[in-house]
């Protein structure tokens, strides 16, 4: 099988240039296939305030109103996606950019049947693993705007961590897939204030006692659930980790490896 | 050889959402290969207006500060892109949206040597046929934002019209390609207000005879130079209409012809 590399980035890496480009630096590196799939980031605030659109945050999530997904549908799928894809391009790596409705890669449904109404959000039904292969028999790689489709011509805003985490279920059976979540951390601590304390590697077992003796950072705690979900569902591996050191966690060296036993 | 349909929308078509399913609905029907080419029509300019980012005009065309690039990058690959593969999606049209930066499209450098310094804007230096072809082999029609990208990360603003004319100019070797100019008049009119007046088919000859007694609408020189260009450069085929008829126009029976002698 061959190896396949799903890398997520969030607003820590998108909003900062210098940061953002170090990181495309050691993706175009990467000589295995790969996706690169990428939150938002603060600019869609940034537009939706000067557009004088308001922005309403339940729990801290924000609520896609029709104005708000005009918004990130801007920003994500256009600004972001496509200064990505350039700067991929100077640095020789072939990336295509997409969002869920591109070639029908990923489609989903409106969240409804919550007591939160939370607008133009999708719940993703299904992945086209077989136009994906078709980018990679090209030699492309795609960069994922989180924006999916309801194939009734309705955009839906679909959080970014999902999306990577079902494109590697869907093609963890066709190669060996490794999921990695760069944030803003060197991976999971013993100790948020002291990266000394990362745990390289961590099962569920681990993971079980550690949650239950409150060592684990409750920020922490969502993440490494989807891990363990991604883990069991055939993704060969989870990798938690910074991107500003993407190199490193792409070869074993950094980052908290999740592994299902 | 197989046939190849180009198609350019403008703002007439992209500002009216009805206008534009209609459209939409006529593209999706096609059963030949197929590449939508749109501009940006006026919600570049509002979106820039509610940012605050002056929009400064020469002669008509917009000054593509860095600034307006990226506005420009939002409207025209983000919102206007993604809102028609989603509308195509519905349609059963498999649509991938692109720039010229995905998938290396269209490469172009910066505009310079000019009395106006224009900004980011693009001329077109080559064209990916090889990767287009690819995309038709995966029954995919691609949706071109008019943006391209210079090889060092920088995109560039480009004419949507010139877009649509070197793509077809490159595949017109591999397709017989239909050069399909959409705007709001019928085709080409011996008197602009009288519908009656369209010219079914103008070769060179009779197109300066007509030319030199003043019996075209200025406006529409331009357009012309362009199709005459582009048919001497081996296209099968350009037909000027209404986009609102565009089933006519590919079918020949609507718009005007524009044909070699």
């Amino acid at each position: 099988m061959d190896k396949l590399f799903i890398i997520k980035i969030g607003g820590n890496i998108v909003d900062n240039n210098a940061l953002l480009h170090h990181f495309l630096q050691q993706f175009a590196a990467i000589p295995q296939k790969k996706i690169l799939v990428h939150g938002g980031g603060k600019l869609a605030t940034r537009v939706a305030e000067s557009m004088n659109i308001p922005q309403q945050m339940v729990d801290g999530r924000r609520i896609t109103d029709a104005e708000t997904l005009k918004v990130v549908t801007m920003v994500y799928a256009g600004y972001i996606n496509k200064n990505i894809v350039a700067q991929l391009q100077a640095l020789h790596c072939n990336a295509v950019g997409i969002c869920g409705a591109d070639a029908n890669i990923i489609t989903a449904h409106k969240r409804t049947n919550v007591e939160t109404d939370y607008g133009y959000v999708g719940d993703i039904d299904a992945i086209n693993t077989h136009q994906l292969q078709s980018f990679f028999l090209s030699n492309l790689s795609p960069v994922v705007a989180p924006l999916t489709h309801d194939k009734t011509g309705q955009l839906l805003n679909t959080n970014a961590d999902t999306i990577a985490q079902e494109l590697a279920k869907a093609l963890s059976s066709e190669y060996q897939t490794e999921l990695i979540y760069c944030f803003e951390k060197p991976g999971v601590l013993l100790d948020v204030e002291n990266p000394e304390t990362l745990i390289a590697s961590l099962n569920y077992k681990s993971y079980q006692k550690l949650k239950n003796s409150q060592q684990i950072f409750a920020g922490m705690l969502p993440k490494l659930e989807n891990a363990f979900s991604a883990i069991s569902a055939g993704i060969h591996s989870v990798i938690i980790g910074n991107g500003t050191a993407l190199t490193q966690l792409t070869t074993g060296k950094a980052g908290t490896r999740i592994i299902y036993e």
